[in-house]
């Protein structure tokens, strides 16, 4: 795993049968790729727009045990593929080591006009420097 | 397509990009599914709980074109699969036949614990009506 | 009442309590506004950015009465006040006359830069037609 | 002020025009109230229902300057008066005392019927102290 982003089930993540509404799963997701972005690789996403962006391309996603209000998640993110373009993870939610989803995801670093861009040098370094430091 | 479900996409939609910001997609695709829950298949998500439910087990989406402000959307609902306790079906949401995402994805009907239940008798029913016949 | 947009309560708008998240209220709302000015007052959403925006200055809300999923809600809009770049309307969102919420609110026209900006001259014609056009 | 909760505006938050999306502003008002129960009133929300709950009554909110994508926000919340079964508070959100907006709001203390009910008592007290311990 290369990335932590705690999370607590909040009310307005919550449906009417007291379990995450799926979509806001992938809020969190963004949220925790956002947080990767701006604290670990030095790209916080307000400062890509409007020339660059990494919007996903792919998710593969697996609900595994449903998650209720107050439930203390960590969501865990490991860095699998890193292409000239693009970059696949892996996130995987539990709560007191029970999985709670798994869901891959592959972006594509975008220029201005959302076209398939190299990732910058400096990003790119760092990626590789994280999914080296396998932890 | 066994299904269709008209979306413009609005203002609340869209991401500082000007793009649908993604986990909105997947609020579309659930309004299309209790949709057609509602008014195709006689029963409305409102009258399942607290007795059921029809979580979503996994999905496998692919975004191929970015939509925007104002773009009319359809979803095109395909049903794929019937279990005697799952639904397995495609979204396929398109802007002027121009493909702009496809979600394949896996319901499970549950009971009130949450646990896999069969699908009542008319809904299965009219599920296998729908699927044979194709449109 | 000067337009009336109907919104069933479904399933993402609704909380653990099994009524609506309120600030879903407020997507409400802003959906409502939005038809308002593409169907009838000729300036849809979409067309303003980037040059003009309506943003929301001020509201005043009242929830009176919970909103279950499943309710069949109207929403209806009252035009109360054109200024030179403000105007001001109330939502009332009724469910088979039962009031539910009552939202006093204040947009103002502005130019790209967020600063006030007179409506454009078609666009007030339309406001002030539909004002006098009291239904 | 009696309650301060951090908010960094994140691309989820961010509408086409690169603001705040209003309805998430309402949102983050949520979220501080509910850590305002969960981590000083000794409340949870998730401890609350089915049993109780504390829904919003009233809203009176003035936008005073739009916030953008990356601004850090703090939402300081100061206790304005308690009664038998409600509690109004104001939330003012500031990125560097720049006042971004002030919301004025009524909760109200319910049963599981949805009814006002009075505040426990631990909760009541708990709420009294902070009131007085003006920071």
């Amino acid at each position: 795993m290369h990335f932590t982003f705690p999370q607590k089930v909040l009310f307005k993540h919550c449906d009417p049968a007291g379990i995450v509404f799926y979509p806001r799963f992938f809020e969190m997701i963004n949220d925790a790729v956002e947080s990767l972005f701006s604290d670990v690789l030095g790209w916080p996403f307000e400062e890509m727009l409007p020339n660059a962006g990494v919007p996903t391309a792919a998710f593969d996603v697996r609900f595994k045990t449903p998650c209720r209000h107050g439930d203390q998640l960590e969501l865990r993110l490991t860095l699998t593929r890193l292409g000239r373009s693009s970059l696949s993870l892996t996130t995987r939610a539990v709560r007191q080591e029970v999985a709670c989803f798994e869901a891959d995801q592959t972006l594509v670093c975008v220029d201005g006009e959302g076209r398939p861009a190299p990732w910058p040098a400096p990003v790119r370094a760092r990626i590789k420097d994280l999914m080296e430091a396998e932890t």
